[in-house]
Formats: structure tokens, C-alpha cells, sequence
């Protein structure tokens, strides 16, 4: 399998099939779907669609529940990021070499593209009822995407990263904050595609901790990166976090010690990986190459 | 029946289903929570979750299974206030007497309560789910509550209206403010009311044309008040609306052809409240209140 060659068909496959769910570009209040989708339009991995379609398939699921679901997701990802990019939180004038959305659209409409989407989201979602109006485990995956993205998840991850910014972290704390922040989408993504594909409830809960320690090894490889990469190799200037003052895991524990943590926790999820009777190898590659990673 | 004995009453009431479904202020995370129920219990009328429970009731539901729903209401309404009151926004400092969230807690921690309540607001009613596994009408609601909220509702509703901050507005977009940014959230909790106890599709459809009609005169009620009332009666300054060069559906059609229109719209709506077979006579008079109001 040529991974590389794989890996942009399964891109192109998501994109299409999440792009669909966009609302259309019309009525009075047309500016604040256009902010929205302006936003979701502007690139990405779709890695958290991926993982859960994936996920999906690999327990077997084969009906469209998973698009609407797909699409929720990546639209509670790009929320975050236009409210994350406020003046009030990053400050963030430039993502993906496109301009923010408050600095196209102003920063109340930035604010109202944000509640739009996580809002549309769960109207995107809730059209599953329709396809599978008999299928309890719709309430389950909504019951998960709203409760990791919340403030036992996502929010709460931001919460304490913002409470935090410009201080030391003890390492209890930056553990939360990347387990709740970037984690707890990744552990999402992969249940529902679970929950939604039949799975029982143990089977779950060991991909929800593949997530979690594929998602924290995924940060700790970017705190690592940001010290032994280069410039060139990493397409954005290294050093930044020395140069911030930031907290990260290497400088709290030093680079051979992240790195062996990188090395632990990848371990385990490849070991838990390994004990489903299940397979996708497209998957296993996918998350083998976020924490095994260049840039 | 002594309707103000009777609203005290329900209110409590109301109160004390909804506050049960707040979160626990504890974890790393504990401000955002803290946040978010500082603006949930800075009081107000309950007059959301109160007209989906008469509804609900008025249909004949009897079981528990509508106060996640009321309770997810009012975090929805409570993001919204918070979110609206950014400097960003319409930037003020005091709601009902007290600090706005962002005053107290800091503007970006306001931008997340508000994103932590509408994320609660969908991990709450999603809740009903493990009461009633089997309901099939609480995919419905949920969907309800998500497009009543989202972009064809308040938010598409607050677009408009921000964007046509400081100018003149044409009366269709008056109107369409009117009925989305206040009106849908209304409109969904009857209708919400409605389906959880099991009402046909026609009865859902015409108690939202009963909150619809409702809610407008409620807005148009107050474009007239500030005229006509004296500061004394209303308990606010009176005459801002023209201070502050704001279209209003007096400043557009004059204070008798408004009065004439709540008149329309309030008729229409008792109208439409007899055909129903089921009554609640509560209900009926709370509705009466909201229009022919002192303040």
C-alpha cells in the first residue's frame, strides 16, 4: 500500500462526502453561512471525519449514518477554531495562509459563525433520525459528540489552556489540556464511527483509548518536532515554543524522555489496536503516521 | 385562578427543574463552569422551559422526559445573552442588575460559557435518550431544538440584526429579526412540548403558528411600550428606542397601526389555541400575558 497515494483518495473521499452537508448560501442572514463555510472551506486534514469513517468501517458499518455525523464533527472542529482565533483568544490574524475569520467578517459575526456551526451541527446530526429513525444508537453518538466537545472535553481542554496562557504548567495540567483539547475530538470521532457500526460497549471504550493515547502522543511528537525538526522540514519556523515561553513536554521533561513517552503510548495503541479481532489497515496506518511524523 | 399567585408558582417550579441540571463546578476546568451558571442563575423569567412543560402538559405528557429539554433551553437562551452582551456584540457591561459574564470572568472565557452551554444544552437533552431509549419523538426534538437555535433560527435571527446595526431597516427584515432572533426559540419550545408528548404532526405544526404569532406581538408589544409607557410602569428608561435612532415597528408604521398589529396577531393565536380539543388554561393565560403586557 502506498500510503501517501492512499491517504489523499480517503481525503478527497471525506471532503466530498462533508462538504455536502454545507447550508447553502441564501436568505437574509446569508453572511453568516458564508462566514461559516468560508471557514470549513479552508483546508485541513479532515482527519477527525477519517478517523471516524474508518473507524466506521472498521467494525463493519456500511449505511450514509456516518456522513451526517462526519460533517457534525468537522464543523464542531472548525467552530473552535474561528472562536479560538478571536481577539480575545489567540488573537490569530492568519490560519492556513488564509486570513481568520473575524478579520474577513468581523469579529460578531466570527462569534455568531462559531455558534452557527456548533448549532448546525447538531442539525446535521439529528438528520440520521430520518435515514435510521429506529436506530438507538443515533442518541448514543450524539450523546458523545456534544459530551466531548463540551466542557468534559474539548472546552473544558481550552478552558484551562486559556486560564494558563503566559504561565508555567505543572505537568498534570498540560497533560489535561492536550488530552482535553485535541484529544477528546479524536476519541469522538472514533467512538462514533464505533457506536454507529454496532459495536459493543467494551469494544468502545478500547477504541476510545486507542484515540487518547494516539491523540496525546500526537501532541507530544508536536512538542518534539518543534525542537529537533528544521525550519524546512517542518514548514513552519521551529523553536517557537522556547522563544514563547511555552510549556510543552520537552520542556518539562526534556526530549529523550517525550520522546520515549511518544514511544509508550504508541505502543499501547498499536498493542490495543492489535487485539480486535476486526481490522482496517488503512486506519492502522493512518494513526501510525500521526504520531511518526515529519511536520 | 389568581394568575400571579399561579406564575409565582410555576416559576418556582420551573426553577427547580431546570437549576438540578447544572453542572458541578469542579475539575481543572471549574471556571468555565462557574461561568456558565453565573449567567444561568442571574435569574429571569423561565418563560422558555415554562412553555414547553404547559405544552407538554396541555398534550397530556406526564413523564420526566421534558426537563432535560427545558433545562437545555435555557442554556441555549443563557449563550445566547452571553454572547450578545460582548464588546464585540452589543458590549454591555450589566444584564438584570448585575455584571454581564464577560465583565466578571474575562471576554474569553465569556466566548467559552457561551460555547460550553450551547455543548451542555445537546449532552443535556441528549440525556433523555437513556430515560426513554426507545422514544423515537426525542430525535425530533433534539433536531428542533438545534434548526430553531441555529442559522434558520436565532442565529440567522442576531446575523440581520447585527449587520443592520445603526441603519435603517426595511420592515420585511424588522419582521424577520422579530421572528428569529426571539421568536424561533419560542416557537421551538412548544413545538418541543409538543412532540414529547406525542402530538401529531399537524398539532406540532400549528402550536409553532400559535408561539410564531405570540412572539411577534411579544416584540411588537415592546416597540410600543417604550412609547407609550412611563419609565415608572415599565422599570426601564422609556423613549430609547427613538434616543438611539432604532427602526422599531413604531418608528415604521406608527403606535395605533403596532397596536392594530398585536391585536391581529394576538387574536390569531387564541383563535388558533381553541381549535385544539386539549387545553390548559395556564397556558392560555400566560400567552394573554406576554401580549397585553405593562412591561
Amino acid at each position: 500500500m502506498n500510503f501517501e497515494l492512499e491517504l489523499k483518495k480517503h481525503t478527497d473521499e471525506v471532503e466530498e462526502m462533508i462538504s455536502r452537508y454545507l447550508p447553502a448560501e441564501d436568505g437574509f442572514q446569508k453572511t453568516v453561512m458564508e462566514a461559516m463555510n468560508y471557514s470549513f472551506l479552508a483546508g485541513g486534514k479532515r482527519l477527525r471525519p477519517m478517523l471516524m469513517l474508518e473507524t466506521y468501517r472498521m467494525f463493519g458499518g456500511k449505511s450514509k449514518v456516518i456522513e451526517p455525523f462526519m460533517a457534525a464533527m468537522e464543523m464542531i472542529h472548525t467552530s473552535s477554531l474561528i472562536h479560538d482565533d478571536l481577539p480575545a483568544m489567540d488573537n490569530d490574524e492568519y490560519r492556513r495562509g488564509r486570513k481568520t475569520t473575524h478579520i474577513v467578517y468581523g469579529e460578531a459575526m466570527a462569534i455568531l459563525a462559531g455558534d452557527g456551526l456548533l448549532l448546525f451541527a447538531f442539525e446535521t446530526a439529528s438528520k440520521a433520525f430520518m435515514t435510521e429513525p429506529k436506530n438507538p444508537n443515533i442518541g448514543r453518538a450524539i450523546e458523545v459528540l456534544a459530551s466531548k466537545s463540551g466542557i468534559y472535553g474539548m472546552v473544558g481542554g481550552q478552558t484551562v489552556d486559556v486560564e494558563l496562557e503566559g504561565k508555567p504548567i505543572p505537568k498534570e495540567k498540560l497533560d489535561f489540556i492536550y488530552r482535553l483539547k485535541t484529544g477528546a475530538l479524536m476519541e469522538a470521532s472514533m467512538m462514533i464511527g464505533a457506536i454507529l457500526a454496532g459495536a459493543t460497549d467494551s469494544e468502545v471504550k478500547r477504541i476510545a483509548q486507542v484515540a487518547a493515547n494516539v491523540g496525546l502522543a500526537f501532541q507530544i511528537e508536536d512538542d518534539i518536532l518543534d525542537v529537533v525538526s528544521t525550519t524546512e522540514e517542518l514548514g513552519k519556523p521551529v523553536g517557537s515554543d522556547d522563544k514563547n515561553h511555552k510549556t510543552t513536554y520537552v520542556t518539562i521533561e526534556g526530549v529523550d524522555a517525550a520522546a520515549k513517552e511518544v514511544e509508550t503510548l504508541s505502543e499501547r495503541a498499536v498493542e490495543m489496536l492489535d487485539s480486535f479481532v476486526v481490522k482496517n489497515e488503512f486506519l492502522t496506518e493512518l494513526l501510525f503516521s500521526l504520531i511518526h511524523r515529519k511536520k
